[in-house]
């Protein structure tokens, strides 16, 4: 860390500096600029000792140096992870591909679903059943009933289930059905939730939050990991910024450099990260290009009769549209569409 | 709801529309415009109703016209609501002022830090047990032990006790010992929690989110209310912005903005709202010119020796000092700072 | 567009804003809802009127129902644009690449750059020599020195020159040696420029700017078409977020979505967009799959020694192996790459 | 600067840097860390020296130590700037109040306004003659005619001008007119406007671009004050941020933060900060509270007659009203309002 004392700090509060330094085992170089004096703290960083030295009244900043994640770090393991759950492979060239509806409405129609999105090329079946919504007068999911559809239509056709948890105690229950567990964006700092699901061994999809920073995203996966659950697929699902055109300003960069920093696949929802379904083959496209590990896309037999998410649902047969074009770019980056 | 067909929508696909309207039980009004049909449904409206309609391939745009809470609403409840636990009252021309550490370290030193702002013009005492940390590496808080060491240092100075409760299943553990339950601002969507909260009758102080809009924040309420729990007060905290010279950006204009649509009393966090203890005091002062019925500040006797959020923390002498002169902004204001 | 009255609005209030939007030439359709009333005004809108009619104390809001710029609509002009300048074309299934340094640092240096970004497969040239800088103590720019060497590089190379003019004044100076004017992201709204490049007959490119939404970059477009000149080239530089490990967030959906609403040609500056050079590869990819019509790419010989801009340009190397991998998503989308 | 270089960086590459560092006139001290290498560079920084050692492939990042502005700076003028115009003096306890329409819309109606917010305890006029506007079919002001009604508002109530200068070759003519030339949001960035101010000796009104970070509103400030116009004040107007229900947010922790570093007097406008004339009083209210030297504020004899900002603009009761509250506020923290 880098603590920047303020212009005229007195020398004793310099001193003092570099004793507490030196006092949270870390050794402190003291060195005299000409307008600033800087003392470098050099050893293991935490959040914590950022914000002790960054109290002190004669400090102007802190800067710290070190990641703040350890397990998810590129250093840690320069290997890439592949997340592999029943048909669903994310990462290592495959391209993996999660499509449903939002919600699971019934029987006979997540498993109509299950079958055009399979026939179209998807490699996993998502659908809510437990829905976290805006409202509380919003239709809420079907709750366990949905997690026995989502595991019918598995059984029909093969398709590996991502479904979301929403709570610590239903952890359990989802993974009894689930193939993936979803963690939403709203709880991505939701902390008891992520330790739960980072006591199960089903994997995650840990979806980032709307204003989560990179920083913020890998860590809610370090709670994930640093509880043994080492099968962690980071989803981009769009931040919120001053855009009102789209429901979410959806950051394709984020790809590349959760890339540079982590060997966790990093997965794309065009469908959230818009909320506007005409753009969403157009991001499915870029997502790829960019070097995305899967696409999580929402997709509804009739979406003017969807119970949710409507308006961002492609119809099966954009769907298999898309597919097709997004083969031709996984073949050009040198990936593969599905696996 | 005002449903705006695309350019060159077909007749009978505002045909189609007026009948989807009617029979999601709203009436039809079509005006056709020189460039645009809009479709004017009329009646009780739904966030639901509003993604069906808006999934119509010939639909540009669906306008909502009705705020989609209900029991939040001023409409519902023109009186102002006023929460009173304890030794704090929030509400009804009383400026309640809620101070204490981040989190609770000791039980000598909550009881200290207890006595020290009490003495300043606190009248309630907060801190956290439970504590939502960014990284799975920070301290995470006492736990149980230091919800009794809350209940303590209440015992001692009568103090009512703010603290943070962070999963469904710990609500009755939380509201044994608390006066206010914290819902955080990284939990104002985790709706498992915000029903526990609100089948409780402990009062609720609900933190927004730090990218939740107001009706996102208004309906995160209502969840607790239609739970049956009516003693929420609202805590606006800082949103995220691209400001990177303060932690969060304090969007003062929220305070009369809720005001004109709510019931509920506002209070202002300009703790986390800035992150930086030097500015504290001024938005102290102007979150209570804004017209603010409370404020939650950190102070801890020590902050370079705090285990968490020193940089934020006021010392209790600024404090005190910062309690003098919000004393001369709430009176020209016509309120009464503490009670 | 739709006035919302307030709940309770006296009945006068109502009639009297009826006969305001007569008055102002629409026609005013009144509804009664069972919360509300809404007074539907059909016919041709402006912000100006929108505006008059939110300032009546009983109306909650006003939405416009159409979109505020007229000759850069798709609905007025639906075959796509194509911009072309000497060797660059920019739309109809070209997609153009603009590469160069940032600014112009001396005259073999801009020959040589142009030399290596033609053999790499750029189609045109960029290069500043009028320079917006954040500090007045940064590097301004050789002014017209560097467009004479813009211009020598172009003689020597055939390279179409895109440069950037930041004055009213300087626009007849700039459009002697430059074959496309670029307006650059912080003078998106300054509007005499804006005029001034509309009474040109230079194309011009127009960067959106870091804070400007979808509707206020075509309005931006709007003020120089409705000078005259229809060469404009809009493109997409990256938003302002709470984002800091990127310089800016490239919102990519932005490119379907302005395809939807504009015949204007569309580029992506992924170089600005992150400000990172090792991003900028991958995101030209994506800038492509999105069905961008061009790129603006900063490539310097040798970044450290650039003066400005270094961190985000890519050496000739990365940028030919970075056109090689474009020209096989150009491929996969059926677009050419550089024509 | 602290540059902070890449995990596993060779020697030889962390030699080259601490060269470069003293090529580029700084003083190397290089820290050889557990995880990481520090190259600490001491002595004078600029944005291009930061540019420059960023670009190099080993360096992971560099953090820059001292402010990049000077002139600004309290470090080089700790006194805090007066500004005097005419009946206007901004700073120095006084909170100076410039209240006016958005727009000159005629002789009569200049002068009536200057009456009644003069009344009311306005000590300057606002009025734009040259309105920078959205969209190019918006009422554009009545440039010099406006400007020369604006003179004889003044010569009638001894009230100061404060308006709008949009071009760097109408600073002449608008400087003959006014008190205090305005610089919009919009070009903030616009430097050769600034550079043209700057040569000015009229004061000038800088208004905050709605997504300028602090450093680049004290930088824009840098320009006008390095050309010898000393009389800069800063003025507050709100940035863009996720949040719509307000026009823009005003995030008023600027005020204290600006003092900290800055002796240039700060005012706030609460207008355009908000956008909806309900909000303006409490916001005033809490600028001043907050520490503001003054405020800006729309005020029209008729908001719904307005030719711009109707729905920001008070009535002349209540900006009367708001002005009796804000003299109450301004007493409570040993301000005088308007003196």
């Amino acid at each position: 860390m880098i603590v920047v004392m303020k212009k005229g700090a007195p020398a004793d509060a310099v001193q003092e500096m570099a004793a507490r330094v030196e006092e949270l085992g870390m050794k402190a170089h003291v060195i005299v600029g000409t307008e600033r004096t800087v003392v470098a703290a050099v050893g293991r960083e935490s959040e914590a000792d950022r914000q002790t030295l960054s109290s002190y009244p004669d400090v102007e900043q802190v800067v710290a140096i070190l990641a703040p994640y350890k397990i998810a770090s590129l250093e840690t393991k320069p290997e890439p992870t592949v997340v592999r759950a029943g048909s669903l492979t994310i990462g290592g060239g495959i391209v993996g591909v999660i499509a449903g509806p939002c919600s699971v409405e019934g029987p006979e129609h997540i498993i109509e679903a299950a079958k055009l999105v399979k026939a179209a090329g998807a490699t996993a079946l998502r659908g809510g059943a437990f829905k976290p919504r805006t409202s509380p007068y919003s239709f809420q999911g079907l709750k366990e009933d949905g997690l026995k559809m989502l595991a019918a239509a598995r059984d029909e056709t093969g398709l590996a289930v991502v479904t979301e948890v929403m709570s610590p105690q239903d952890v359990p229950l989802v993974a009894k059905y689930a193939d993936v567990l979803q963690v939403g964006a709203r709880n991505m700092q939701n902390y008891t939730l992520l330790e739960a699901v980072g006591e199960s061994r089903t994997p995650v999809l840990l979806k980032r939050g709307p204003s989560a920073t990179a920083e913020e995203f890998l860590l809610a996966a370090e709670y994930i990991l640093n509880r043994g659950n080492s099968n962690v697929i980071l989803c981009e699902r769009g931040i919120r910024t001053f855009e009102s055109h789209t429901r979410f300003t959806l950051p394709l960069a984020m790809v590349p450099y959760l890339k540079e920093r982590t060997h966790l696949p990093v997965v794309v929802d065009p469908s959230h990260g818009t909320g506007v379904a005409s753009l969403v083959p157009s991001m499915c496209l870029a997502a790829i290009a960019a070097g995305a590990d899967g696409l999580a896309i929402e997709v509804h037999q009739n979406p003017p009769k969807a119970m949710s998410d409507g308006p961002q649902s492609l119809t099966p047969a954009i769907f298999a549209d898309t597919m097709k074009r997004c083969r031709k770019i996984a073949d050009a980056v040198g990936m593969t569409l599905g696996g």
